[in-house]
């Protein structure tokens, strides 16, 4: 279980290794929301996400002698950058298990960060039997990707900052919108503004037909998404909500948003040409439902979260080319 | 002419009130350059550029009576929305002078950022007439881009930050390459940090074939540029060194670099792909030099600034096409 001390333990362990992450804000992107709106861009996070806080936090808090063993992640994206980046920073090993059809840059960043890349065939082969038994060869470590409370805890130290950046702006009331995949991101946010600013209220984003825990939070019970591809915003398709993440938020955030893959384009484009930061669209769906849900929200101001950066360049050309200019 | 105190001064009023950019790095860049690399991206200031720290600085420092009638700038850029958006924040008037044939993008900013834009047509008028007409009527206070001290002194802002970023990082010495126009943000930067972080040099990066700082600096006296026009970079063109900036530069700054539109573009798309930040060409010049004339420096690190992010989206599009991903 998650607290706010082991936020802030995890936030002193972070100390000078993650960035702290500015709030940004365009009287462009006010104006089109209708109300003042907030980006704080874990895009410029080490690795490009918020994913590095979370496993530099669970490397950072191994026994040493566990951790030199080395750390084990399942993922095909920026959970796998952020682990083998952290495992990195701590001088030890990180083996990664990616499917063999992910896109040869992402293994290439795996392996550039450091990180030892064992492929697995999608079709015939279970990369949990594979990581248990590399797990007991080796006495690896494995890191989950948001069910677990260490990575919750360092998820949460954006929450940490969003508090403190939100008084020195002024910002007394708001709705903190987060992309959401797990859940570890949105939860930890959560239990870091229950403490440091229970007048700003998370509430997830999601896309559209992979809303799981909107509906779980309408409904008060974990609800499974039908599909787990055909979405743009792969860094948020999930099965479900977390075992551990959706009490969470479950008691703690307002209602989910959901938005289309032309929303999540619409505001990669408006990030581009507003705040000049590199959004990928699972991480804008936030900014997204800001700008594009105004009558789904009572808050006087709004803080999105940008999730993450990792976008594929011929996606990004293709949120431009809906810019009008 | 510009002080340390001048400068931190101009550091107190924008206080709350510019962004302080942070200082980011990728293995994959330090990897290309063969050095540690590190950005200070003022594209996340606010208007996309530096300009703004010397807009405000300027506006912020006149007699308050004065202020009141308004100010005055000529721009087609990143001045202009620095100049506007300053005055913006502090209730008054600006007036903007853009040539008619300006992007109506940028022109439709500058007045949504509150200014009165005054179109003039560059081959039958003088800006200058029309500007020293409004001026006297008004009652308005011109801002000049580069060749005033206020303006340096505001621009001058972004090396006290880099004095403390690169203390924090634990950079001892290094090269800081700055994108190079008339001076002022080269400038600026050189006297902070002769003040605070002499081991730290400056040197300016521009573009090739509108080298002009680059060989006043090796020839001892202002050199121009043969044309203004014909480069991706518009945003650092201008016909030669300040009068105010050049005996700045000449006495404090390394030899400059230059670098060609396409290395430009290339810094443009690593800085899309590995720090998730949106750089304009003209902004991105000292990167590409960091990143493509390694032998040409001798530091064990180099700190690149990245000036603004005001691109074009055709333009990024034809960056990201240099992309093999």
């Amino acid at each position: 279980m998650t607290t706010l001390a082991m936020i802030e333990a995890a936030a002193g362990r972070l100390k000078g290794r993650a960035r702290r992450t500015p709030l940004l804000n365009s009287p462009f992107l006010d104006e089109i929301a209708g109300r003042p709106v907030w980006v704080k861009p874990e895009c410029l996070q080490h690795t490009g996400s918020f994913k590095f806080r979370g496993g530099w936090s669970a490397v950072s808090a191994l026994e040493p002698d566990i951790r030199a063993r080395g750390v084990l992640a399942y993922s095909s994206g920026n959970h796998a950058q952020g682990v083998a980046f952290a495992a990195k920073g701590h001088g030890v090993p990180a083996v990664i298990i990616m499917p063999s059809d992910a896109p040869a840059l992402k293994i290439d960043n795996t392996r550039a960060l450091g990180a030892e890349v064992v492929l697995y065939d999608r079709a015939n082969e279970s990369r949990e039997a594979i990581g248990v038994t590399l797990a007991e060869e080796r006495g690896l470590t494995l890191i989950k990707p948001y069910d677990e409370p260490l990575v919750i805890a360092g998820q949460g130290t954006v929450g940490l900052e969003i508090a403190e950046q939100a008084a020195e702006a002024g910002i007394t009331h708001a709705d903190v919108l987060v992309p959401c995949g797990g859940g570890g991101l949105t939860a930890g946010i959560a239990l870091a503004l229950e403490a440091k600013a229970p007048s700003l209220r998370v509430r997830p984003a999601e896309p559209e037909g992979f809303d799981d825990t909107l509906r779980s939070l309408e409904s008060g019970t974990k609800q499974a998404n039908e599909r787990l591809s055909g979405s743009l915003c792969d860094a948020i398709l999930t099965p479900e909500p977390g075992d551990i993440t959706f009490p969470i938020t479950s008691r703690l955030c307002g209602p989910g948003l959901a938005v289309s893959d032309e929303d999540a384009l619409y505001a990669v484009a408006q990030a581009f040409l507003r705040l000049k930061i590199v959004a990928e669209p699972g991480g804008a769906v936030a900014l997204a439902a800001a700008l594009l849900r105004p009558h789904q929200i009572d808050a006087p101001a709004v803080i999105a979260v940008v999730s993450g950066g990792n976008v594929d360049p011929a996606v990004f050309a293709r949120a431009l080319e809906k810019l009008d200019v």
